[in-house]
C-alpha cells in the first residue's frame, strides 16, 4: 500500500531545530479544507502547542498541520502559546490559507523557547515542495530517539468506491496508555461530519496507542490528529462506511502501535501481556499494566530468563483481589506456572527458547472470572538507561 | 556504636544455598524468650516463610530468628510451608527451645524448593557458634544483589539505665513503599507487650521503609522483626520510655532505610524528592512516588542531566490536581522552575553542580495547600539493568 491520500500533500525541511540538520519540520496539507477531530494527552501539563489545537479543533475543520521535532515547546508559558501561534501564521501565510485552519504539533526537548524566526525562515521552502508521497518523510522529519519512522496505510471499500487511511506517527519511550511523547497524523478521504470522526477516532485510539507502554511515563505533548476531506465520495454517516471506516482506521493505528513499542528507547523485544479470566475488565488491565511496567519483569525479558516469580510478584502487588493458587502462567504456548507455582525445569527450557525471540506472549489466567485485557510493551534494556541518560547531551 | 544488645547472640556459615560459597544461612538467638512483632509484605503472593511468621508472630514471643539467603521459599506451595516448619524445627532442636518460638525468613529466588536438609546439616555447626558480634555476619549472610550489609545500632537513656536497638538489613532491588524484597531484624533489650511494641515498629516502618523506592516493585518475602527481651530494666508501658524507644527505633530504621537506597542495584545517588504545599497527604505522596518512580526522571538523574520538564511531565501525570503555572522546582537550593517555566542557563549550570553528587533533594512546591511528603529514591543507572537481567543466571 502506497501513504498516500488523494487530495493530501506533505513534506519536510531542516529548520535547524535538530543539531544533527536532519529534517525537523514538516507540513500536511489537504488541497480542500478537511473534517478535523483529535485526541490529546492527559497530562495536566500540557504543551502550548496541544493548548492551541485543543482550542481551534472545536471547530471540527482544519486544511493543514504544522509539526517539529526537535523541540516539545513545553512548559513555555505565554510565550510558548504565542510561539505555536507564529508557527501557525507562517504555514497559512505561505500555504495561503486562514490561519485558524492550521494545527500545530512539536515533540523534543521540554522547557526551552522555540525557535520562530528558524521555522519560519524554513516555510516558504516547505510549503513549496510538498507531494503526494511526502508523508513519508514527514514521518522522518518527527523522530526523536525512533529508529524508523512509524507508517501505515490501509483501503476500504464499499461496492465500487474506495477510501483510504494513511496514517504516521513518532514516539518511542514515554510511551503508556492514555497515550504518551507520541504524535500520530492520519488522512483519509472518507467524508465526516466532526462527531462522528471524534468518536471513530477515540475507538480506535483506545484499542491501539491506549494498549500499549514503553516505560509508564507519559508527556506533555501527545496529539492524534484525524483528516478527512471527503474526496472519496462515502461518508461516515453511513452505516456500512461507519463500520468498514472504524475497522480500518483501527487497523492502521494498531499497526503503528505496535511499531512503537517495537521502537520503544532500546527495545530488543516486543512482548503482549494477555489477562485471562479476571474479575472485571478494570482488573484485568490493572493486573496487565503492573506486570507490563515492573522493572524487573522488563529486565528479565531482555535477560531471557524466565524468572516468572516475578511476575507472580508484580501480579500480587497490582492492588486488585486475586488468589495466588490459582494462576496459570503460559510463555507463549508453554506453562511455567499451575496453581501457583513452578512446572519444573523442562518448561523453563523451553520458555527460554520462547524469551529467545522477539515477538511473543506471556498469558496470566487469574480463573477468578470472565474478562481479559492484553497490553503491549518492551524489554527494558541497558541501551534504555543509555539513551535516557544521555538523551540532551 | 557497637552491634549488639545485651542477652542477643547470632551467627552465620555457609550451607550451600547461594551458588559462590558465600554465608547464606543465619540466626539471632536471644537468651530470654522476647516479646515480638513483626510487619509484613502487603504482597498478595506472599512466601511461605511470611506466612508461618504471621501465624506465629500472635502468640507475641519469639526466642529465634532463622534466616537464609539464595532461595526465597515463594511460589512453593504446601511444600514450602512444610520445609518453613522443618528449618525452624532444625534450629529449635540445635537451640534446644520449643519450635514455636522460632520465626524464620527467606530472600532469593522464587519458585524453587528449599534445599531443607543442607539447612538442616549446617545448623549444628551455626548454632554452636552464635556471638554477642555475631549480628554483624548474619547482616552479610543475608545480601543477594546488595554490595555492602546494612546495619544501624543506637541507643536511648531513661534517667540511669540504657536500652540499645541493634538492627540488620538486607534490601537493594525491589523497594518501594510499604516494603519490598527487604528482611529487617530489630533487637533491643526494652521490656514490652506485644500490642505495645507492634504499634511502635509499624509506626516506625511508615517513617523509615515506607519513605524509600528503588524500582516500585514490592516483594513477597518482606519482613520486619522485632524482638524485645527486657534486659535493660526498661519498659515500654513507661510513657517516657514509649517516647524515647519510639525516637530511637525510628533512628535507627531510617538509617537502614537511607542504606537501602544507596544500595539500590546499580544506584550511583541518594535523591530525596520532596513534595510542599500539596492540597493533602494524599497527594503529595503521590506526587512525589510518581516522580520517584518515573525511569525518565531516573535516567536523566543517572545520566546528571538537569531535565526539569521530564520531573514537570510525571507531576502532571501523578493523578492528583495540580496547577503548572504554579510549580516551582528546586535541586537543593537552586530553583530550576518557577511558577511552571524554566529558571535559564546560569540555574540550569548551578543545578548540574548539584546533579554530580551523590546526595540532593528536589524539591517540587506545588503552592496548592499546606501538606507535604518526602520519599527517597536512586538513579536508574545501566547498572540496574545488567544486574536485575542476569540475576539468576
Amino acid at each position: 500500500m502506497k501513504l498516500q491520500v488523494p487530495g493530501f500533500v506533505a513534506g519536510a525541511v531542516a529548520a535547524g531545530l535538530k543539531k544533527d540538520g536532519k529534517n525537523d519540520l514538516g507540513i500536511i496539507f489537504s488541497e480542500v479544507p478537511a473534517c478535523a477531530a483529535g485526541v490529546f494527552t492527559t497530562n495536566q501539563v500540557q504543551a502550548a502547542p496541544v493548548l492551541l489545537d485543543k482550542e481551534r479543533i472545536k471547530s471540527g475543520r482544519c486544511q493543514a498541520i504544522v509539526a517539529n521535532s526537535g523541540n516539545a515547546n513545553a512548559c513555555t508559558g505565554r510565550q510558548g502559546i504565542e510561539d505555536a501561534e507564529a508557527v501557525a501564521r507562517a504555514a497559512a501565510t505561505a500555504l495561503r490559507i486562514p490561519e485558524e485552519l492550521v494545527l500545530v504539533a512539536s515533540t523534543g526537548v521540554i522547557g526551552q523557547p522555540l525557535d520562530v524566526s528558524a521555522i519560519g525562515a524554513a516555510m516558504p521552502k516547505l510549503a513549496g515542495h510538498l507531494s503526494p508521497a511526502g508523508l513519508y518523510d514527514l514521518a522522518q522529519a518527527l523522530m526523536t530517539t525512533d529508529t524508523f519512522p512509524k507508517t501505515a496505510s490501509k483501503q476500504g471499500r464499499i461496492s465500487d468506491k474506495t477510501f483510504t487511511v494513511a496514517a504516521v506517527a513518532k514516539g518511542a519511550g514515554m510511551i503508556l496508555p492514555d497515550m504518551a511523547t507520541m504524535l500520530c497524523f492520519v488522512c483519509t478521504d472518507i467524508g465526516a461530519e466532526p462527531d462522528l470522526l471524534g468518536q471513530a477516532l477515540k475507538d480506535a485510539v483506545a484499542a491501539s496507542f491506549n494498549t500499549i507502554t514503553v516505560d509508564g511515563d507519559t508527556s506533555t505533548n501527545d496529539t492524534v490528529l484525524v483528516l478527512a476531506n471527503g474526496l472519496s465520495g462515502l461518508n461516515l454517516k453511513v452505516a456500512a462506511c461507519a463500520a468498514t471506516f472504524q475497522k480500518t482506521l483501527n487497523e492502521a493505528l494498531f499497526t503503528l502501535a505496535l511499531q512503537i513499542v517495537r521502537d520503544g528507547e532500546g527495545a530488543t523485544k516486543l512482548v503482549s501481556i494477555r489477562v485471562k479470566r479476571a474479575s472485571n475488565q478494570g482488573d484485568a488491565r490493572q493486573v496487565a499494566y503492573t506486570v507490563a511496567h515492573s522493572p524487573l519483569v522488563k529486565t528479565a525479558l531482555f535477560g531471557e530468563d524466565a524468572n516468572w516469580g516475578r511476575i507472580m510478584a508484580a501480579v500480587g502487588r497490582a492492588g486488585v483481589r486475586i488468589n495466588p493458587d490459582t494462576i496459570d502462567i503460559y510463555f507463549d504456548d508453554v506453562c511455567m506456572v499451575k496453581n501457583g507455582q513452578g512446572c519444573g525445569r523442562e518448561a523453563e527450557a523451553a520458555a527460554v527458547r520462547v524469551l529467545k525471540t522477539d515477538r511473543f506472549t506471556i498469558t496470566i489466567d487469574l480463573k477468578l472470572g470472565s474478562e481479559g485485557a492484553t497490553v503491549h510493551t518492551c524489554d527494558l534494556s541497558t541501551d534504555y538507561v543509555r539513551i535516557n541518560a544521555n538523551y540532551r547531551s
